[in-house]
């Protein structure tokens, strides 16, 4: 499993009249993480676009369990439980300020050549970073 | 079975650099179908919510089967499927121009009171709307 | 002077935790407006990028004279008071329902070469079509 | 005066399809630099609602001198060169990871009461902190 942790203040425009985070904007959210999770693995999902690689979201599933609130400063957890194939899993986790789990869900992302918006294999660069996470030693 | 159709076309700003409106802004085009559809059945959420009553989103699944596009003129079917009592879950089929289900979902809103944020049930005026759309006949 | 009035009813994620719509998000009205000014002339800003010109924005001044809320029916006014040359500027005023000029503002566009982003004239279609709106009679 | 710098990456979601930043998202970018801002100096908006004052824009101009890319590191400095009274006027400026200026404005802000929703004079706690940049020695 590779998992990734990265934190995001909520901005005052992301709430709405309800006093807390809008739920569609969760998915921002979720992006965020995804995005620096594979940087952190050296591999820049800018970088996948302009090799022709697209990552269109096929799924998405969230479940709101608590609110987030203006100014409160979330941690985000991604994890990717699986090596992808034509197809990659994020689950993600959202802590707020006192560890409370207030969301949780979980993306499903292709890959995709940007040229013929194609349905491809995952790049071999992402596979090669991803690989040394999910090895078993005996 | 409860079913209620409205149009959005995709505003520029709602498109992100693959060209296509961003995974994350379903949510809005979500919540406007299930605004519209109670609204035509004579209850406004925005009367619902002066006199106490929120209805938070507990849980969303979203299926992107194609994509959307910039000034694109979208159907939206929002579907309610079952009565409601805590909560009350939107079924919602969005169709592009040429009449492709490019997007289906669900979202389930619980019933919320306002000052003590605490759930409770469905507010009877809703009940009463929505009754005759699941009344079985002899 | 050409002038053109659309219509926006307010998303419940436009608002923020003031209640009202967040300021941030008044762009996305003025956008809907220009767009649908230009269309009811007959040109699409869709087929004026297909045929590779961009109409980024250089300006915008924005005065929030009143607050818009959910649910509420906007009437937005888009103006075009000399003919473009280089740039456009549109004058966008927002009326909520009561009839209250609650914004008003202007933005100037570019017109860019999609290829090249280096700016260029008004596309002689849209020349031709806003030309009748500012001919004097003798 | 007071100056305040914060750095925001760049999300998918806040590009459109012309490749960089939606011009509408420059708001959130701006208001995030203002509430760390004044966050610097010991002051929370975030508290200052709770105490009963809210702060809403009553204007904004923007320049858009250049573009901002997806995943982009941009350095957001906010300005305060006058000492608030009835309202309390940021200069923002944008710039890009090479640093060149792409984006500046201005947005001037209110002091309301939350309650009455009615003008007020900028709060003691606030100024207090401010003064200290605003006084001249002999």
């Amino acid at each position: 499993m590779f998992e990734h942790t990265i934190y995001i203040r909520v901005r005052y425009g992301e709430t709405d009249q309800m006093g807390y985070v809008y739920y569609g904007n969760y998915g921002l959210y979720y992006e965020e993480g995804r995005t620096e999770a594979i940087k952190s693995l050296g591999v820049s999902y800018k970088e996948l676009e302009k090799n022709g690689i697209m990552m269109p979201v096929a799924e998405m599933k969230v479940r709101f369990k608590g609110p987030a609130k203006y100014d409160e400063l979330l941690k985000i957890v991604s994890r990717v439980r699986e090596m992808p194939s034509r197809s990659m899993v994020f689950d993600t986790a959202i802590y707020n300020e006192v560890g409370k789990l207030i969301n949780e869900g979980e993306t499903r992302l292709l890959f995709v050549k940007a040229e013929s918006r194609k349905p491809c294999s995952a790049p071999a660069q992402l596979i090669a970073v991803l690989e040394p996470y999910f090895k078993f030693t005996v």
